[in-house]
C-alpha cells in the first residue's frame, strides 16, 4: 500500500506530519508546491518544501508557526545595513538550507535530488518530491498590476485585491521524477489534498502538465481535506481571495474546485451542517483544525479510514 | 597631494588604518589583491577586500584578530549539519557581505563598485579598488599538485611545501577602473607597499598586466614596509614561504623582491643592523609591529616623512 498527499505550506505540513506518525515512510509520497519558489538574495528559496522539512524533522519553529527553532537573525540585520533587502525574514540557520540548496542546484544537481539530500540531512526519510524541477512560479494578478507570489504573499501581506492567478512556466514544466511513479503506483491506496490554499498552493501543482489528469484518472480514491472552516480561513488569505473571486465562503466551494478528480471530501465539524447539502461525493466532518500532534494525527488517522471506505 | 597604497589582508588592513588617520579621504586610494577571492557556498568571497572594509570601519572583530565583532555562527553550523563543507569560518554577519556581493556581481554589477557600495554603507568613504575586476585566482604549487589559495591557506593550513606560485588569469586581467588613474595621478605624493605578504598578497597585484610597470614608471617615489621582523614573518607564512623557496630569511630578501620599482624600504627596529649593509635604496628602521592604533598611526606617519624626504 502507498499513498501519496499533494501540500502547500504549514497547514499542509501539519497534517503530512500526522501521516508519518500513521505509516512507514515507504508507503508515503509527498508532492509539493514549487509554486512559491523564488530568488532572494541570490539565492533559490522553496518556502513549502523547507516548511515540509522543518515540521517533519522538528526543526520548525512552534511559536512563529514558520521558520527554525532557536533562530538567530544576525546575517539579515547586517544584509539590510549594506543596503539589501529585509521585507523577508531569513534567519541564519534557515539561511544554510538556502544556501546549500542554492550551492547544490548550481552544480547541476535537479531539485528532486537536492531536497533528498537536504531531508537526509535532518533525519527525514519519507520522499518528498517538489512537484517539478523545472520553474514555475506563481504570479498574482492584483488591481495594481501583476505581482510575484511572495510579494504579495509577504512584502504586500496579501492586501491587494486578487482578480486572478497564473503559474508562470507550468505549460513547459515536467513533474519531477517520482511525481507520475507514485501517483501511478498499483499499490496506490489514496490521495490525499491537505488544506493548503487551493488558489496558491495546490492549483501549481495541479497546473504542472498531466498531474490533475493524473488525480482524475487515479483508480484510487482522492480525497480533500477543507482548508475553509465555518466559512473562514484558518490561516492565510484563501477566503480573502475567494471573496475576490466571488466564489462563495464555504468550504463546498474547495470541494467543487477538485470537483473533477475528487472522490471525497473532510470538512469540519463546525461545517457538520453543510453534510446534509447534496454533494456528488462522500463527505465526513472531523476536528480539522490542527492545534496538537494528536490532532495532527487524528485528522491523518480520519483519512487514512475515509480512503479504506471509499 | 594623493597617496597609493598596495595591501593584502590583516598586516596591511593595520597600516592602512594608519593612513586613514593621517589623511583626508580624498587623497587616499588602496588598490587590493583579490587573488585569494574565490567562490564558497556558492557564494563570491573576497577575504581581503573584506578585511580592509572591517578594519577601517571598525567592524573587525580585535581578538581573533579576523571576521567580525559581535560574530555568530548559527549558519555555518546548520549548513554544516547539511552535509556542507565548513573549513571556512563563515560567521553570520560575514555572511551578509557576501551574500550582497555575490547578488550584486550577480547582476551585473562590477566588483570596484560593489566594493564601493559595500564600504559606503558601513561609512567607509575612502577609495578601496579592487586590482582588478576580472578573475585572478592565486594558486599555491606544492608537492603533492596545485592547491586553490584558500585550500592551502585555510584548509591545509599553510602546511605544504611550496614550490612556486602562480596567479590564474593573471595575463588576461585588466586593472580596475581607478587603479592606473591613482598611479597616474600628477599629484601623487607617494605610493606604499604595505606589509602584507610579498608572495601570496603582493605579488597578485602586481601580476595584473600594466601595474608592476606603473610603479617602475611612477614619478612618486615607492616604499615598502618590510613583514619580515628579525627573520621571522609577524603573521602568516611569508618566512615559511622564503625558506622553502630557498630565499635568505631576512627583510632584505623583501626588498630586493621589489627593487625594480622600490625608492625606499622600511625595516624594523630590531632589524637595525640591516642599515649598514649596503642595499640600492634608503632605508630606515622604525616600530612595524602594530599592537595599537597608535602604533599603526605612527607606522603610517614614519611612511608619509619618508615619502617626503625621498
Amino acid at each position: 500500500m502507498s499513498y501519496v498527499a499533494l501540500t502547500g505550506g504549514v497547514g499542509g505540513a501539519k497534517l503530512a506530519l500526522g501521516l508519518t506518525h500513521l505509516l512507514p515512510a515507504d508507503e508515503l509520497t509527498f508532492i509539493v508546491n514549487t509554486g512559491d519558489d523564488f530568488r532572494h538574495l541570490g539565492l533559490h528559496v522553496s518556502p513549502d518544501l523547507d516548511t515540509l522539512m522543518y515540521t517533519l524533522s522538528g526543526l520548525s519553529n512552534e511559536e512563529t508557526g514558520w521558520g527554525r527553532r532557536g533562530e538567530s537573525w544576525n546575517c539579515l540585520e547586517s544584509y539590510g545595513a549594506l543596503g539589501g533587502e529585509t521585507w523577508f525574514n531569513l534567519g541564519d540557520r534557515d539561511l544554510a538550507v538556502h544556501l546549500r540548496r542554492s550551492e547544490l542546484l548550481q552544480q547541476g544537481v535537479p531539485l528532486h535530488e537536492v531536497t533528498r539530500r537536504l531531508n537526509s540531512a535532518v533525519g527525514v526519510d519519507v520522499r518528498i518530491l517538489p512537484m517539478t524541477d523545472d520553474a514555475v512560479a506563481t504570479r498574482v494578478l492584483c488591481e495594481t498590476g501583476e505581482l510575484a507570489f511572495q510579494h504579495y504573499f509577504v512584502r504586500k501581506r496579501c492586501e491587494p485585491v486578487v482578480s486572478g492567478i497564473r503559474f508562470d512556466g507550468a505549460e513547459t514544466a515536467q513533474c519531477a521524477p517520482g511525481v507520475m511513479e507514485a501517483l501511478h503506483d498499483p499499490a496506490l491506496a489514496g490521495v490525499l489534498i491537505c488544506p493548503s490554499n487551493p488558489y496558491l498552493s495546490v492549483d501549481p501543482i495541479l497546473a504542472v502538465p498531466g498531474l490533475r489528469q493524473a488525480l482524475v484518472d487515479c483508480a484510487a480514491p482522492v480525497i480533500a481535506v477543507s482548508p475553509v472552516v465555518g466559512g473562514e480561513a484558518i490561516k492565510g488569505p484563501t477566503t480573502k481571495i475567494m471573496a475576490e473571486l466571488g466564489l462563495p465562503l464555504t468550504a463546498l466551494t474547495v470541494a467543487e474546485h477538485y470537483a473533477d478528480f475528487l472522490d471525497g471530501f473532510i470538512i469540519d465539524l463546525c461545517d457538520e451542517g453543510l453534510l446534509a447539502q447534496s454533494l456528488s461525493m462522500p463527505m465526513v466532518a472531523a476536528q480539522s483544525v490542527m492545534r496538537t500532534l494528536d490532532d495532527k494525527v487524528q485528522l491523518a488517522q480520519t483519512a487514512l479510514a475515509f480512503f479504506e471506505r471509499l
